[in-house]
């Protein structure tokens, strides 16, 4: 039952787009979800996009506008004048409205905003644009439906119904006080089983989680899913009902930090996508390599320093990728457990227990991995005091990448910058050099040269 | 307004426990929400946990064991015997109570699923017991509220009351024919707007998104967030309505794959969490390890065959740490960017656009990285034409890592196997081997020793 986009789909839009035949694109395109059209101006070309967002109503496009991709936006809407993005603002949710037009040019932002009819509309965009992207000021929507705790029963489905003209789903209905303030809330359920004749303060559920407006989206995201809400109420500084924050941003909120936290991992800036161009995918990319060449042109230096081993044991220099890689993969895992920990809020030991299990888990690592190249150096004939010294080293990078590994990222979680950036290519590089300067002053401890 | 869990307050609990003051225990615990109780209990020691879930009402625990942390789920449930575990799944969601059951040993299932005296509620959790966990039918609920399409809109009302007893929340009013076959929904907005004496087949909504029970949890989950659903109805094979999905569970489903692989990533296997045991978090970890040692070694063994190099090129082997470093990161960077685009079905481009693509990133990438390792050369006065040789090396072996990075993430999607197995150490590992011989197979090329 889905839709389905296919290439012969595409095709036969871009043929009726040429063609400048409306009624049959129209004939295919309106029956559509949002979605599916979203999907489908993301394979045209930005010309034959436009077209179709002229072409089709603006309480359409309003939402297929919402769906398609951020950098496609951006193109589509420098083709329309003020008056025609002010009305697709029109149509949409105040929370989206004001994101798309936090998107736009400063110069282009206020003649737009003057170009909405609907005043009110327009004044809860602006009261929007005043919060932080990433808080739940900046999440939410001013579409709900409140009722005050004096109406009756009655009185409180007249005004539901028109109320909920312009919300798509109700969720809850919150109850406020004569001052605006957040009282409690009702469910769609409870208003319909209760006696007509009764008062909302009579019936209503005292008991309501909400978020002020300051709230981190991180925080409200937690909140949502531990305790499993489809909206959540929005107070200002005095606790007054200003707007609710509904699940779907909240999914999208949360997929975009992983994926956030997943490209960090993998030595990926900015958000890109495999489809995106080169120069953005170059501008992700490189800079984490140069920080690895750095970090590798890093680790000659340390050698050239220990260049003496080479007369006596030249077999060493044969392992320091082993080494290298041991330091890299131990703080990528140490790192990326802690990040992931901090993210769920699930971090619950204390730092010196922390510590006490890193160096145990460090301990049993190292020993295993220490036997393991013992055993290869038998095998292979390697002088025994050579196995010993690789074997040692091994034991104290692990132990040293693994600190290094948990107490980066909280340390960065203490002082406010995001932990995710010491996984990946950071964590790697600095322990690529530390290890293999461990590695050889170990050695010359050992072997002595 | 959050409740927040403080040392003191499970302190104060766990003497209360000890001094079996059940009447204070209830007193602080009855008024706390589930997921807030579950946060104390993840605190607890498994006989103070065991202790409160008795205490408390089974609609209560019911829903506290559904939050808890799922090893010590499955320890506190052994300390309830067939009777106790059925009185807690009976006030449980379907889809909850069949989750409990799959967790339990096979000789206990049965034991409990006869003790549970709600016929209807084990007809419909063994009919749940069937569907694989990662489909929409081992996802789905029981739970849901259904009217026939011959039904009067008053007629319709009064069903929804009973019916919505057992429903937490409502979302859609699902309409099906005499045989149980999906036909349309419809928002209790609508029920409520509607003229009474209409019928329902004259007011539902015919388009209506659903999923069948063996529709993977990706696509539910794709299909849900694309639409923005709250609930997604579930047919079986003849179309017949049988269950529905919520969004909440979905919440989980899409954090827990985020999760999986960022730790794939990270080179950590099985579910950890930062505060798992010493065994478990070994578990996870020391076998991505072997294989980076396992990786490690086979450096060795390759260097050992450029072993003649050491004569006259002996500064070629400081270079090895950076050029491993530079095969496994840039491996990692173009396969992490394939496995997201592969979660999110956004990799449109054709195989051989993307050849295209990354050998065009390989180039910009490793030319911009070669000349800053010519220039170090020049500072660091190395003979020209080693600068020269580690310059061409990087090149090549950025190209080769990113079209590994690429590909094999793609060819193991094909093959039906999870290609984030593909990310971290395995890319980094198989990288590093293959980066280091092409560097001296390159070396012996062009400085001919």
């Amino acid at each position: 039952m889905q839709f389905q986009i296919s290439k012969d789909f595409v095709e036969k839009i871009q043929l009726l787009v040429e063609e400048h035949n409306n009624d049959e694109l129209l004939l295919h395109l309106e029956e559509l979800h949002h979605a599916d059209i979203a999907e489908i101006l993301d394979e045209l070309s930005l010309d034959e996009a436009t077209y179709i967002i002229k072409l089709l109503d603006s309480d359409k496009t309003a939402e297929v506008l919402m769906e398609i991709d951020e950098d496609d936006r951006e193109k589509v809407l420098q083709n329309l004048n003020a008056q025609e993005i002010a009305d697709e603002i029109e149509e949409m949710d105040t929370d989206d409205a004001a994101d798309i037009i936090a998107e736009l040019d400063r110069d282009i932002q206020q003649e737009v905003i003057n170009n909405i009819t609907d005043r009110d509309h327009a004044k809860d965009i602006i009261e929007l644009l005043r919060y932080d992207e990433d808080s739940a000021g900046g999440l939410m929507a001013k579409e709900l439906i409140k009722v005050n705790e004096n109406w009756s029963v009655t009185g409180c489905m007249e005004e539901m119904r028109s109320q909920g003209e312009n919300v798509t789903r109700v969720h809850s209905i919150y109850v406020v006080d004569n001052k605006g303030k957040l009282k409690g809330r009702l469910s769609l359920k409870d208003l319909i089983t209760a006696p007509k004749d009764a008062h909302i303060a009579d019936v209503y559920i005292t008991k309501v989680d909400y978020v002020n407006v300051h709230t981190t989206g991180e925080e409200v995201a937690r909140i949502m899913q531990k305790y499993d809400l489809e909206a959540i109420p929005v107070v200002d500084e005095l606790g007054r009902l200003v707007g609710r924050v509904t699940i779907d941003d909240i999914v999208d909120f949360i997929r975009e930090e992983a994926e956030k936290d997943y490209q960090m991992a993998a030595g990926i800036s900015e958000d890109v996508q495999a489809d995106d161009g080169l120069i953005q995918l170059t501008r992700a990319r490189l800079p984490w390599l140069i920080l690895g060449l750095l970090g590798g042109l890093g680790a000659v230096y340390v050698m050239q320093g220990f260049d003496e081993a080479l007369k006596d044991y030249q077999v060493l220099f044969f392992f320091t990728p082993l080494i290298a890689a041991m330091a890299g993969n131990v703080g990528v895992q140490s790192s990326a457990i802690i990040v992931q920990g901090l993210a769920n809020d699930s971090l619950k030991e204390s730092l010196f227990s922390r510590l006490l299990k890193e160096v145990s888990l460090g301990l049993i690592n190292g020993i295993a991995l220490g036997l393991l190249v013992m055993v290869f150096g038998f095998i292979t004939a390697l002088p025994q005091l050579v196995s010993i010294t690789v074997a040692v080293s091994i034991l104290s990078v692990i132990l040293v990448a693994a600190l290094i590994g948990t107490f980066v990222p909280i340390i960065l979680h203490k002082r406010g910058i995001d932990p995710a950036i010491a996984t990946g290519p950071f964590i790697t590089t600095s322990n690529d050099i530390f290890g293999i300067f461990l590695f050889f002053y170990i050695s010359k401890l050992i072997l002595g040269f």
